[in-house]
């Protein structure tokens, strides 16, 4: 019996479950438009085109949704909650949405850090696959990472998230690869565990980023790393410079909150750099998502 | 009385000068299609459109290049030159070539540091000015900084260049403001020493560059920074992180060999650093293509 629609929406990527008794997953939408793909930002539509054979079936059915979603460029603009926060204050926080067929849609906002001295920093999305872990796995503090475009080093302390930094890697990443000098030498190729290596090497290394990172083209220029390797190479040295950073002001073990190649990616990076690393259970958004309704009556 | 033509072609840029007895510059082609702006890679005609006036009126005046005009991606690729070096071993190593109207062209080649272990650098173009800037000078040691799209640091020590690193900085900051989410905040205005200033001091703080770049999004949507000061702060910032991470490893003044609106940058965030800072005069790789000139015998 199906009791809750639970949206994970990014802005490039979109997931959705149809979760039964307990949290079981009962139905699946694997992929979608990001929020930055939705045509003419017309959520209600993407919204209706996604879910809505679900909601026709079980027209009363509530719907939750976190991520990209409430930011200033998602669907509905929800103000970020500081910190600390657990799962009961994102629960407390919910903001109700009817969407132009009059469903209502039950939105997770994001957490913010902002000191009156010292940087800022936001996230939309994170918050609840921590809450998810946090409640799937029984842990109550440490230091996680979750990869991705933007990936966010989480410090939770009681049960609650005490304090986060975006690291902007995956993105920089990309357009390096795409729009700089170094990706003129890249060739395609099968990935390349030993460059991969490499570049976290060179990722730990002193020095500016932006000085090491010219390597990944005066290494091809001498004929010290292929074509096919520089990819891995910079991936790995953007990712090594990153861990670096976060291991420099944290102790203990460090846990994985994401999928596939990419989480791995930062286990391995952890690992190299001497950490203790973990990769946490699949599901952790829908985990998330699932709690937070509880805690605020949306279900029972 | 013309006794030289000396060209400047980078990656981006071209400059050319018809200079007299003592490096007098008699005539100057201001501006012109860098390497990657040629049509069709056709440097003949390219050369020819450029300088064949100054050389239909003097044929028999010798012509020198440097710059990117020698890399893979240039007219004729030249092999690097190893440390350390200094103006008569860049003589030693001209390659002249003619050109499809039978002109003779001397190029000077390029820079290598190319340890057997540890991180590869390159340089081709940089390599002239620091040699004019010795010779104009007459000094013989000191750290340098060469701003540019990718900047580079160089050590001179016994009137030779014994060490350097590059940084890609400027390319960096173009991408992140062009392809990356910094970019989407960013309104255009007048430019914001304030926010700049804002923007090395985060640049000299600790943590993951990559963290700290993300504050120029974070700060605009706390309201604490405004579009038209985003792209300036992001300059200080990136700025400011080369100038400390080139600063940890050395000691005494700077001196920067540059121009306009990026080598003042450059002198503001070294003294914001606590280091002194010189300007050095302008016309330095124009002078160092004199000097090379002379010592290869190419002038009398």
């Amino acid at each position: 019996m199906p009791e809750l629609i639970a949206i994970d929406w990014g802005t490039s990527s979109f997931r959705a479950w149809l979760l039964g008794v307990g949290g079981a997953v009962l139905d699946e939408i694997p992929s979608g438009p990001g929020i930055l793909s939705v045509p003419g930002g017309d959520f209600d539509a993407a919204f209706e085109a996604a879910i809505g054979q679900w909601q026709s079936r079980h027209p009363e059915l509530p719907v939750i949704a976190s991520g990209m979603i409430t930011s200033r460029n998602g669907w509905v603009e929800t103000p970020y909650l500081p910190l600390p926060l657990d799962a009961q204050s994102l629960a407390d926080a919910l903001t109700v949405h009817v969407t132009g067929q009059g469903r209502r849609v039950h939105f997770v906002t994001g957490a913010v850090r902002n000191p009156g001295h010292g940087l800022p920093d936001v996230m939309r999305g994170e918050e609840t696959e921590i809450i998810g872990h946090l409640a799937a796995s029984g842990a109550d503090e440490g230091l996680f990472v979750l990869p991705g475009t933007h990936s966010k080093w989480a410090r939770v302390e009681g049960g609650r998230l005490t304090g986060f930094d975006t690291c902007m890697t995956g993105e920089v990443f990309a357009i390096l690869r795409d729009h700089s000098i170094l990706g003129r030498l890249i060739n395609d190729g099968p990935s390349s565990p030993d460059a991969f290596l490499r570049g976290l090497q060179a990722g730990r290394d002193k020095g500016a980023l932006l000085t090491r990172v010219f390597s990944a083209r005066s290494l091809a220029l001498m004929d010290r790393l292929d074509g096919g390797e520089i990819a891995d190479y910079l991936s790995g040295l953007l990712i090594g410079d990153e861990v670096a950073a976060a291991l420099a002001s944290a102790r203990g073990s460090v846990t994985v909150i994401g999928r596939g190649d990419l989480a791995e990616r930062y286990r391995v990076a952890l690992s190299h750099a001497g950490a203790k690393a973990a990769l946490a259970a699949p599901g952790m958004a829908r985990a998330g998502l699932w709690k937070i309704a509880k805690l605020a009556g949306v279900i029972t």
